[in-house]
């Protein structure tokens, strides 16, 4: 799982955090590592409950072995990410074990939305937006206030990088969104389309129904209804009304919208603004990344 | 999962240890509670993957649902698990953690050997008591550690009483498998001789391959190998030669061994022999249980 590569977003952003905040990194690389070893974890698991072949180009764990050992292999990194995330002075550990439980919690119920929206057909946007929330942008929020705890950042300001963090997280999820339907192949590395062949309940797809009537509602409805669709003309179909409808513009407008308010909360960490930057410059590339 | 019920032993193993040791018992409840969630998540994973279709007599999680809720759900019971067993005082947290994290790894690795035994020829006996060693025992020692440093117990008693869990839990393993071949349908409360049914490699079964030659070699294994036999008749064929090989003498003796191994380690625990009562009268309670 662990060889299967990835961004390490999370453990760079509790270093990042960690060094804004003028701690030092080294005392945060085991409980940023712990951080990826969950996220795996939650990878691992996700991928036996969606049945997914494949994850970054290879085999997934179920699939290579089996489920039984993908879900014991899971749990036993859920361990190792409590091991790594709780090596920390013992003065921190009442606040890290606060923010690692609840953030570990909210995830899981994340993950029990989102299985749950694929039957459910009164899904609103809001109730999306919960979800991306839980679980998506509290384990971003985890990642940097992790980094201010050890660091021994105030409270007020730990709780502004949490909150700074929960918006950037909503709009990186955003942009994974958008990029599976706007996306250039080339440059996005897997298919495009995946979450319109599956009818999964994004933003996109809830916005659209939203906005949609008449003829528009109608070719929505039966492109999304009709199973013998081959997949190309499908994607091809609902991108059309997408774009037709303005979709593209809205997800990123509101995109920027959490952006800004992501910016706008960093505004408000009392810190010279060039210790900012190296954290700036990563969240700017979450959220106008094209892969 | 919870309201299945069941013994609460590892509860009330933490609460007695630590009253032994002269603690509040009010100290010790919510991470006694958190032992009890981490067994019954750990017995909702293996009902997955043992395909398990019943526990005490009603539907398993993944029966009554499906799957990937009792995936889900078990991922959620581990961290509850966490928040109980931290909720500690901060002190004691880095001890605290330390145990538990040791032991959630052993039980998740006892699990796999369990799975891999399976489909292994080569079992030996000191193979079946490390993986009941890891699943079961460091539990119940974990139980009582516990209770000792929560009850701030000096660390060499705290490590006694996990000597004493630990040969405790292995005698009590073994208790479960005799009465697996040997209970009284009755008094056990679930069928006689599933282990013998399902080809199960426990210490009963690989004693009697290493005692059995001859005709009741033979019979051993054909009786084994046979998957169109009835139930009954492997069952009842397969006790009478564990009963002529002397199996039922030899794992009560190796019980009593254990557990006369447990008592000695108790002996040399520095505090009055009838503060020791209560514990002492459950663990007799757990090996002589008939179920």
């Amino acid at each position: 799982m662990i060889e299967l590569g990835g961004k390490r977003l999370r453990p760079s952003l509790t270093l990042m955090s960690c060094d804004m905040f003028g701690g030092r990194i080294e005392n945060a690389l085991a409980p940023a590592m712990g951080l990826e070893l969950f996220h795996n974890f939650t990878l691992l698991h996700d991928d036996i409950m969606d049945q997914a072949p494949i994850r970054r180009g290879k085999e997934t764990v179920f699939k290579k072995w089996n489920t039984n050992s993908a879900i014991l292999s899971g749990d036993t990194l859920f361990v190792m990410a409590y091991e790594l995330v709780t090596k920390t002075t013992p003065a921190l550990l009442p606040q890290v074990l606060e923010l690692f439980n609840d953030t570990a919690r909210k995830v899981c119920e994340g993950q029990q939305y989102d299985m749950d929206y694929e039957f459910r057909g009164d899904v609103s946007i809001d109730d999306y937006l919960l979800m991306i929330r839980l679980k998506t942008a509290v384990l971003i929020s985890c990642s940097l206030k992790l980094g201010a705890i050890i660091a021994m950042a105030p409270a007020e300001e730990a709780g502004l990088i949490y909150d700074f963090g929960e918006n950037l997280g909503l709009a990186f999820q955003l942009q994974d969104d958008y990029l599976d339907v706007f996306g250039e192949v080339d440059k996005f590395g897997k298919e495009i389309g995946n979450d319109i062949v599956t009818n999964k309940k994004t933003y996109l797809y809830l916005k659209a129904f939203e906005l949609a009537g008449g003829e528009k509602l109608e070719l929505l409805t039966r492109h999304y209804r009709d199973r013998s669709l081959p997949a190309p003309e499908k994607v091809a179909t609902i991108t059309g009304i997408y774009r037709e409808l303005g979709i593209d513009v809205l997800t990123r407008s509101l995109i920027d919208e959490y952006f800004a308010r992501a910016l706008d909360i960093m505004g408000r960490i009392n810190i010279p603004e060039e210790r900012k930057q190296l954290l700036l410059e990563l969240a700017a590339q979450m959220v106008n990344r094209e892969s």
